[in-house]
């Protein structure tokens, strides 16, 4: 038997896990230090609460969970209720035949059909629809089988061309109406079948939560979640089909003290984490809308950042090319020109961006919103990430209605953003809450990951080893041995006992390879007048103690 | 909308996933500290490694996942292949209504369908099997049908008596022809529109993993996983449909000391759990097939254990007539009398069993195996639990090989087994690696939990909140409270500064609603010529202090 395991999921060693707990930990303990509560929700939500909620191909990525038992009842009902079309297929087939018999060509038949179709009483519409489509669809095919026709009227007991034609015939009207009734089609049918799905982010279970439990909950309500979330994406190099986030959200409050904090919370994290040099890139929803207010044109929006994203590569001249090629005039260009020499610092860009904005109040609300978050930031001062306000940021555009956030990993990394986030000013009205304000941030575990095994910040991650292996040459120590490590363990420190005693120099070979292949530290090979000979291992450096000096020796 | 999560799944707020933490870090750190090194794997897996791994029941409560895309492409493929069963079945039945117009009988007439039907050449075996069932099946109906024959030959164009007959007779053909290709049957088709499902429990894909991996494993591989799992079952009290389990495993050794580990582990967690006074029941499998040899039936021995369990509350008459009643002899029950005076200490209990099954040699091997496990216990002691060999212990019987574990919470609480495990000879063997002997034990946290809750253990938990809260009655302060909160974060202690500023005085009483709602123990109120007011929430002490003060005082 072959074994595997689904493509895009994944399975983690110890050593992987340890360094994506120490990950885990320290985002952990900052979202607990800065006043956030742990909640966690189910890994399969009520299909109605997550369907519709991520646009058609988010839809399209979520994993649905077959119902239990019987789950195919509600589409056999469907699908055995044919009778009715078959019937009428072959009365109308018959028709046909004899009219063709009778000398009548197959275009006058052809009215003939459409007219008894249209007239049949009591026939079920989608019946009526799919025979009409499939004799109008079929004209030539069947043309060309009265031109052979040679059925004499006899039953006939095997089968012949006639038949086979009628047999494919009778295929497609059935396959025709199952597909106008929409049964047995993945689309319309899933709900059939499935009534649950694994969830696709914590954003939307999250306000389910909030929904549901409101009357318990105490807003302003600062939540964290750390939890897998599933999506049946083509896995490629760091997409996976089962991948953790890890989600910090306020709802409940529209103060811009969130925005500050959650610019403090991604700078002690990555600080934590020894990932120095981050850039947290910020921008403004409202900066957006006043851009398209002064461009003219909201539906641009996306083709003007994405132009402007460019101005590195291409340059203003190529920027301005590719905008005017999108449509965005000329006189629109010269308004937000600052924004082709938008490299000072971010008052600077403030400064520039509160000039070209003036015409649209909605825009200046967004400077102001920046600049607040911005000079309580340059007052508290960051650990070792800066904050880079930045126009080009339109992550989520039909999301979010304030901040947004994205953080960039140090320079002389390449990897895509490693976090994001920002406001959401209905995040539960999708369920019926209205005027509850939200604003979050995520952390991108996979890829801080990646970036950390490049940059080598895993080296002073404890792995799960035992410090002490006491090796097992003599059975008549075991209980000795066993009594130590009780007292090791009592004292955290990690230790075992061989399980096997050798009885050969073959067994005993194999328990120092034991040793080596999980680099273990020190070593118990033997045990003297009740006294224990340790061992050293990266000195090679050899003593006979006591158990308090093992202790003392190994902590 | 209704919001709701689908039954059998949960929720959990801060305060429960605080308490459930506190139990996994325990289980956790004592698994690590005994040398178990954690592995995870998928949530879901490919249906071939988990179907026919937990028995007709377990495949049954097995979650499967839909596939992704166009899912159901295969089931059409079948279902639209009914032409050949159509034309067939209204050529007969157009056989059949001419040979009844022309007065022959319904019993004559059913020969030569039989007879058509049959010798059809080329016909599919299905379609063959289903027109035989159908029509001998439903001889009474057409018998009726043609008693009231009435169809002239006319080309009807509305529904008649006798179309509503054919129509509902088709209907019933292609379902049971449907039901015979197996296609649309909810255990048949599965693997037709589904190839992952969830897993059952840790160990089978432990198993996989060993097999996967095992060429990168170290063995013997002492592996701890804690995940959630998932099961279709009827939701109860304490019986979720996705719920954790605490596993750890060794895998490649036969050594009996990991047996007596396994006891030490189970006193270890559970003693700094607080949860004095559990109940390690053990028991090895050798010695139940030692009992099977002497009663003289292996397929006996089920009920002989279920039985003798009953000793406490029906008495010894009682157990013995049970025992007769299931077929056991009474010359059998003779031999195996010693069991029916079980109550010494494991020491006796030893003795009687070597001399009950010294006509045993598997009996015997299993009791010199239990003397060696309770005597190392015995010489290394417990901390807070006992351990007590139990020969009714039967759990998995058809899975375990050797050692068989059950913890049973303290007397005081009434709850079914905390944990259990045992040893498997061939964990691996169903993927191919055979000769793999491993043992383990599992905790079982759900009960874990609600036996800690009964007894009042979580007092010492701490919830996750902030331990002070800077009040906002003053936007200019903000900028001093959020360098305060800064520094105190900095000195790990978790602290917030409430979002929004209170502009009247029902905003100010909001602030404090928030504090005696999550429970506040210090709240900073007012800043006081760059100096903190302090309220100890506890007592109402209210102090003026500098940040270095407010940080050793809330500390």
């Amino acid at each position: 038997m072959k074994v595997g395991i689904p493509k895009g999921t994944r399975d983690f060693s110890s050593e992987t896990v340890a360094k994506r707990n120490y990950i885990f930990n320290i985002i952990k303990h900052s979202f607990e230090n800065f006043g956030f509560q742990p909640i966690e929700t189910p890994s399969f939500e009520n299909s109605s609460t997550l369907m519709g909620k991520y646009g058609e191909e988010g839809d399209r990525l979520i994993f649905k969970i077959l119902n239990s038992g019987d789950y195919f009842k509600d589409v056999r009902k469907k699908v055995f209720d044919q009778g009715e079309i078959t019937h009428i297929f072959y009365n109308t087939f018959n028709v046909l035949e004899r009219l063709i018999e009778n000398g009548a060509e197959i275009e006058s038949v052809e009215e003939e059909i459409i007219d008894i179709v249209e007239n049949y009483k009591g026939i079920k519409s989608a019946t009526q629809k799919v025979l009409l489509k499939v004799f109008s669809d079929n004209k030539a095919r069947i043309s060309e089988y009265f031109k052979e026709y040679n059925d004499k009227g006899e039953f006939p007991t095997e089968f012949n061309k006639s038949q086979t034609f009628k047999i494919n015939f009778l295929n497609e009207v059935l396959k025709e109406y199952l597909i106008e009734i929409k049964v047995l089609d993945s689309k319309s049918s899933t709900s059939l079948i499935s009534e649950k799905a694994l969830r696709y982010d914590l954003t939307v279970p999250f306000a389910r939560y909030v929904v549901q439990h409101q009357n318990d909950i105490t807003f302003p309500f600062k939540r964290y979640q750390i939890q897998p979330v599933w999506r049946a994406d083509r896995p490629q190099k760091g997409r996976f089909r089962e991948f953790y986030q890890c989600d910090a959200d306020v709802v409940g409050s529209k103060s811009l003290l969130q925005e500050v904090e959650f610019v403090q919370l991604y700078d002690t994290v990555f600080s934590k984490l020894g990932l120095n040099g981050t850039t947290i890139k910020i921008n403004n929803r409202k900066i957006l809308s006043g851009i398209a207010e002064v461009i003219g044109a909201s539906d641009k929006l996306i083709d003007f950042t994405v132009a402007l994203d460019k101005l590195d590569k291409i340059g203003k001249e190529g920027v301005v090319k590719e905008m005017l090629a999108k449509g965005i005039s000329e006189e629109a260009i010269k308004k937000v020109d600052p924004l082709f020499n938008f490299s000072g610092s971010n008052q600077d860009k403030l400064n520039a961006l509160k000039e070209m904005l003036s015409a649209s109040e909605e825009g200046l609300q967004g400077v102001e919103d920046l600049r607040t978050v911005v000079n309580m930031i340059e007052e508290i001062g960051l650990s070792s990430a800066s904050l880079e306000l930045d126009v080009t940021l339109a992550r989520g555009l039909n999301y979010y209605t304030g901040a947004i956030y994205e953080v960039a990993a140090p320079e002389d990394v390449k990897m895509g953003s490693i976090g994001g986030g920002g406001r959401y000013d209905d995040l539960t009205g999708i369920f019926g809450l209205k005027d509850v304000s939200g604003v979050g941030i995520s952390f991108g575990l996979d890829r801080i990951y990646l970036v950390m095994e490049e940059l080598g910040l895993f080296e002073t991650v404890q792995l799960p080893k035992p410090k002490v292996l006491f090796l097992n040459f003599n059975e008549e120590e075991n209980l000795l041995k066993i009594k130590a490590i009780k007292s090791l363990r009592e004292n955290n420190i990690k230790s075992e006992l061989y399980p096997d005693t050798a009885v050969s120099n073959k067994q005993q070979k194999k328990q120092w390879k034991y040793v080596t292949n999980r680099a273990i530290e020190f070593v118990v090979t033997d045990v003297d007048n009740g006294a224990f000979v340790l061992k050293n291992m990266n000195n090679g450096e050899q003593t006979t103690c006591s158990l308090n000096e093992l202790i003392n020796k190994v902590q």
